[in-house]
């Protein structure tokens, strides 16, 4: 993480989030739009159940970035979902964090500011790794430095380009487990 | 505070409490009950200022202590409101969370256990120094061991016992700002 986080900064940014949701219920109550309200406190559950997942897959620096990231200035908003699957053990954490870092400043750096630009991340462990699907959409104004990127892409993560125009990003990226793992 | 908390169950703990009061709001709404729906936000709005007045005290160590405590297994459970006053400054903020586990510690071993005990803590910003007012109501079974903190109270607090029974304990405790402060 680019900052350390204490505990009344942490409780400060999720309070505003979930102040936030909540404004949301209010309102639609006070429009007398109850379904509606209704239907925000399902996806509202549905999207803390997603940070409970994150929070299990035994990656704490990967996911303390990816919970941290929109409290930070960052040039798109970040979303993500983890999928069912595999129990995810023996990836290596910091290697993760650090390569998703690298991804996320190239992004930054690479896409027009003040743009509507979005990232989804979808989770996937897998037999053999965890596949991360990076979707991204918004303006890409520095196509070169994404093709840099990829060709200097890391030999440790195996990549498979999608899509990929000014106005779309798409990949897959597997991270292998540990040593430990295979050998079973 | 008693153990070192990570962003991940920071994030854990106030996702689990969020929960809690957005399935209250659902449960009324399932109900039709929309008034007392819209009722529970507010209270969990005016919760929320309570907890960002709390945060803005510039008392990082006692206020981390006040977010963590019913996270963690006590006797009784606490809560805490900060009156509007004087802003709050130069508290010595380690000698106050200090303090408080001291008698929150004092507490835990004095109470029945099980029993249904509640701690309220009123912050009061003065103009010379800050004004805690804990009001206790559940039962105290060893009466001794609260009469002996008493009889030892640190020198650099002042207290003002209110009111001392077998159920009910109030008291308040008035520290001072440091130096600086008292020689403007």
């Amino acid at each position: 993480m680019e900052k350390d986080w204490d505990i009344i900064e942490v409780l400060r940014h999720a309070r505003h989030d979930w102040l936030n949701k909540i404004q949301l219920i209010k309102g639609n109550l006070a429009l007398n739009k109850v379904d509606r309200a209704k239907e925000i406190i399902d996806e509202i559950v549905v999207e803390a159940q997603q940070e409970a997942k994150l929070s299990n897959l035994h990656l704490p620096e990967f996911a303390s970035l990816l919970f941290t990231y929109n409290w930070e200035n960052h040039m798109f908003q970040l979303e993500y979902d983890v999928l069912e699957g595999y129990k995810c053990d023996r990836l290596d954490d910091s290697r993760l964090a650090e390569w998703t870092k690298s991804f996320f400043s190239l992004l930054n750096r690479a896409i027009q500011p003040f743009n509507d630009n979005h990232l989804s991340v979808s989770i996937e462990p897998q037999k053999q790794g965890v596949r991360f699907f990076f979707d991204f959409s918004g303006i890409i104004i520095h196509k070169k430095d994404v093709e840099s990127f990829f060709e200097d892409f890391p030999s440790d993560l195996v990549l498979s380009l999608q899509s990929f125009t000014t106005q779309e990003l798409s990949f897959d990226v597997l991270m292998r487990y540990g040593e430990e793992n295979t050998e079973e």
